[in-house]
């Protein structure tokens, strides 16, 4: 047989030669670097024999990355063997412990056991330092291909495992792994030795797990580990874990009090409170203050629509899955409204236009409600009705370029206030030789073409995703990377040719003729709902002064004394005017235990009045930012004033 | 027989006597100045028989208004007597025209004709000449009892008369009256004598209504007429009409592009466009600043919500009528938010409350949806949706008062701005013996005294309607009254201990144990639909310019002159970075034509600018207001950017 080498070089090899094999013939300290290896582009272990005529390459400790989801199956391996030592010192027997599946997964492995006692979150540190024992005894693993009498025979005490080798088809081609004492049924691949896993892994938890993922089958326990090449990857993600939890936007939406979700209201349903409302008020005022700046024109519309609007634009017919049931009234039926836009399709139908009018951008802030199923929900992020912060621009096609410009250029400068500056676009063209897609080559070429052109002006990066238009036109997403590096997918912008075509929307052309308009879509939030929910996670809840739901608290240093109590009045009712969102903290407790409360609730600004600052119209302030706070003492209470005004106009 | 006089006077009758025996009874100058009666508090005329024992007042020339349904009954007949003799010279004999039904309505009468060739709007003048030529003659009501073959052999030739006739009761007394040579088959009452009716009436126009209302019956030709007791009030009452045609919001809403109904969106569903939804955003803007002032908390809750939540507010049980139907998601069932008060209820629930923060003012522009029969259904007036300036108080019992008096003293403040200066209060209390009202004595004393001593200090009218409380609270309606002098009730105040309990609400008291709030409900527009229709008819939809949604019209003199053009476009970009909303007609239009439309358009500003005002960065100034519209020209542009703005922002 032979194998080929990236390189193309051929290698002669005996039949059911190996990688390890492979590694020798090419020399002795490949064959003693090597860690695994590809065949044919999946990953193979040493140990197992390669096709013939497979094209492989061999990974080496240089680049043990990439074989990650090999040494995570056998870190699992050498965890199970610690467990059972671990048990055994307990006192128990082998047999005791018994072993449901345990393949790796993403970033680590799991693996189910039934044992004499529970394991405990506080032993894994102990199964993690036997753990790491077993590596340092660097024990070879080796493989062997065996008869199904023979596997179960290997686990006479395992019903489990006679259970699974059972269900297994009798002309598979069964394989152990075993690594010192322990053997494990097991498709592998497997690292060859135990002293080269890294030693970069942790044991996360443990939970229940039905086998089988059957709830009518006993319960298992499930322990979790993680494992990375260097230490460097894992402690990157434990502490992005960590910042995930830290940052989750349920958790803050419930100290912060942005939102709550009621059973009783109903699933997928927030209830915005009073915090999250001012938060969403400002994302839209802003939002509403460049559409004036742009030119466009707001509008408002019913939440229901009649079943018959469904069915001219298409959404009753194209996206029954998320629709909700009718609503009867009279002889008609009624339908929540999926989406804006053929609502504002009948708004611009509503009289004549002329080209001279033309682009018309129709803006709405549109609550919008779709069926998703109960165990997709997720906080803010995936919910059954949303707000969108929608728009629909009525153009000619020569405006096209111009249009799209404009809306890139808002989103960016939207992106950007909330510093999110890591952004790229995807252009989702026509893929060639694909018939989904209607309308005349003509009408393609003009469109694409000039998303690209403005694409290519913003100058931002971009990607021509071929295949990822939709069925009557090209469109246009955003991409974000957030402070822990997720990519978030926000927006669309969509180039319609469909709805005025279905609509059947008209413009006088100069010409005295009629003409279809085109429509784009776009919505630079996405929506309201999931936006904040990120917005949350972004700033982990530390909001800039201008969205802060709580601005400013003001603290008497002593709230016995008439004049500071006073004082604090006088600067809340000041603030107050200007529209700033200000408290005194008027409670018992003693100042540092206000100020450790205000810190608590991540608001932004803190003044501390005591006699002194009274009679000087002084303030203390301390001011809370990303890079942690800052005390500055003996600020003059009005330029602290306009420094906030400022702060809050520009929104910085 | 005898009758009772206001002052208590008995009169002593001949059996059968009539009020214009009654009247000759007490003096021949009364007899003489009689018009007609009433007997036991229902109008009668002189001619027919009074009860035995009646309580009897006559109504002479002094007071002829209160004989109104009286006199517009008998010029109902002198109209149909005038149709005759039109016909009658047109060369038609008697027989040739048939009678339907001819009451006495509010404000006038109307009457059904089966004619031999329709009767056309531009005849109506001619009648009315007829009419008050048989007014001049002086002819006499005559009254004449008969029986049914009678009456039928009285109109032999006119089916509709014999159907009534045959349709009547055997036992019933048939009536006929007559003057001149006019004869109908009519209950009465009617005037003595034709010269005595009053010359204010007015033929208003004619319609086709089918046979008893009957859409199989063959279609008559009804002719409606108004009348008056005096000149003045006719006057009156055409000016009004006409003024409320001006002034209807369906009509203005279509002319200034404000909002339309699309039947394919759905009946009672506005689409607010463009210039409507800016109109609102100002109300709704200026509502959250007052609200923001006032402490109250913003929230936003879904449209839809989980029947159980409505049963347990009640709203599933207790109005039935007015909800939608529901939606199944899943398992469940969802209905249309018909209030927003079940979602705050549970936002208040969402946490744990101290008698410190209460009042908590929760408040939501909220949009419920409530079915309404479609025949029901007007413009923003009555609609199927709409959104509620809605907020819920939650206090201790001790704060109704204060709460009371602050939310009247927006109300009053909200009213003023928008110059409705008439205004008045209900305020619905228990009735006394009516056992419809839950909750204890102590309570209600509590809440009534709370409110009547709020009202009391804001010092505006009141009235105490004595069973107009909730069964669960007492209430406080507003009234206003319109330019036209129409009534709108515009929103309601109610004290509410129900939902709470329903919802078991809590907030701990200074005692540490729990206490339950109160809710007061409230919302000072009622609802953005009906208080913008309202507001369109109010100001003849000449809005000031802070509501207005088109405010500045430029208008360049000659649109050739590149110096013109660059001046205006330099204006309407300051004018727009304040926020201002400003256009240029840059149409091939000639000035005054320009001016015309603007006016049409009744947008409050235009500024025309031609080379003299672009050398001297002026403007010429068109400023209408309700006293018409001002010029002023050579003013410095600058200054008047200042006015706008200032007029703007203080929204005068």
């Amino acid at each position: 047989m032979h194998v080929t080498l990236p390189d193309g070089k051929q290698l002669d090899l005996l039949q059911g030669a190996t990688a390890l094999d492979a590694a020798q013939a090419i020399g002795p300290r490949l064959a003693q670097d090597a860690l695994a290896a590809t065949a044919n582009g999946e990953l193979v272990d040493l140990l197992s024999p390669l096709p013939d005529g497979a094209q492989i390459t061999l990974i080496t400790k240089k680049n043990p990355q990439d074989a990650a989801p090999v040494f995570r199956h056998s870190l699992g391996h050498v965890m199970s063997q610690a467990v059972g030592e671990f048990y055994k010192a307990k006192g128990y027997g082998p047999d005791s412990i018994k072993r449901g599946v345990g393949p790796a997964i993403e970033n680590g492995w799991y693996q189910d056991f039934d044992l004499p006692e529970p394991l405990r979150e506080e032993d894994l540190p102990e199964i993690e330092k036997i753990m790491r024992e077993i590596i340092g005894r660097g024990l070879d693993f080796s493989r062997r291909e065996v008869s199904k009498a023979d596997a179960l025979a290997q686990f006479p005490h395992d019903p489990y495992k006679a259970e699974l080798i059972r269900d297994l088809p009798d002309t598979e081609a069964l394989t152990l792994y075993q690594q010192g004492d322990y053997v494990d049924l097991c498709r592998g691949p497997h690292y060859p030795n135990t002293g080269k896993l890294p030693q970069a892994f942790k044991l996360m938890s443990t939970s229940g797990a039905y086998w089988r993922g059957n709830e009518k089958n006993p319960i298992l326990q499930r322990v979790y580990g993680v494992a990375f090449a260097t230490q460097k990857e894992l402690d990157e993600y434990l502490h992005q874990l960590e910042e995930a939890k830290r940052r989750d936007h349920r958790k803050l939406g419930k100290e912060l009090e942005l939102f709550t979700i009621d059973p009783l209201v109903g699933k997928g349903l927030p209830l915005w409170l009073p915090n999250g409302t001012i938060l969403r008020e400002e994302l839209t005022n802003f939002m509403k203050e460049q559409q004036f700046k742009r030119g466009y024109q707001p509008v408002v519309t019913p939440n229901i629509g009649n079943l018959e609007l469904y069915k001219t634009s298409g959404h009753y017919q194209n996206y029954s899955d998320s629709n909700f049931s009718p609503i009867t009234v009279d002889e008609e039926e009624y339908m929540l409204k999926p989406m804006n836009c053929p609502h504002h399709m009948r708004i611009y139908a509503s009289r004549p236009r002329s080209y001279r009018e033309l682009p018309v951008r129709l803006a709405e802030f549109g609550t919008v409600y779709r069926y998703e199923q109960s165990g997709e929900l997720n906080g803010l992020t995936r919910v059954r009705g949303f707000t969108q912060d929608d728009a629909h621009i009525f153009a000619r096609p020569d405006q096209i370029k111009q249009e799209f410009l404009s809306v890139l250029d808002l989103t960016v400068l939207v992106l950007k206030t909330f510093g999110m500056n890591d952004v790229r676009f995807r252009v989702g063209v026509r893929e060639a030789g694909n018939d989904k897609y209607v309308g005349e080559d003509a009408y393609w070429e003009m469109a694409e073409r000039q998303i690209i052109e403005a694409v290519e002006e913003v100058g931002l990066p971009y990607s021509i995703e071929a295949g990822d238009a939709a069925f009557y036109g090209p469109k246009l997403d955003f991409v974000v990377k957030d402070v822990l590096g997720r990519e978030w997918q926000l927006g669309t912008i969509q180039v319609d040719p469909n709805l005025p075509e279905r609509f059947d929307l008209t413009y006088t052309g100069e010409d005295g003729q009629d003409h279809r308009p085109i429509v784009i879509h776009r919505a630079p939030f996405g929506s309201l709902e999931r936006f904040t929910g990120i917005l949350i996670e972004h700033y982990a809840g530390d909001f800039p002064l201008w969205l802060a739901p709580r601005q400013i608290m003001i603290i008497p240093i002593s709230d016995d004394d008439e004049i500071q109590m006073n004082y604090a009045e006088e600067l809340r009712s000041e603030l107050h005017a200007q529209g700033l969102r200000v408290e005194i903290d008027d409670s018992k407790n003693r100042m540092q235990a206000k100020i450790r409360d205000a810190e608590l609730h991540k608001i932004p600004v803190m003044l501390i009045v005591g006699k002194q600052e009274a009679a000087g119209r002084e303030v203390s302030v301390r001011m809370r930012s990303p890079e942690g706070t800052k005390e500055r003492k003996g600020v003059k209470f009005d330029d602290l004033k306009a420094e906030l005004i400022e702060r809050r106009n520009s929104r910085s």
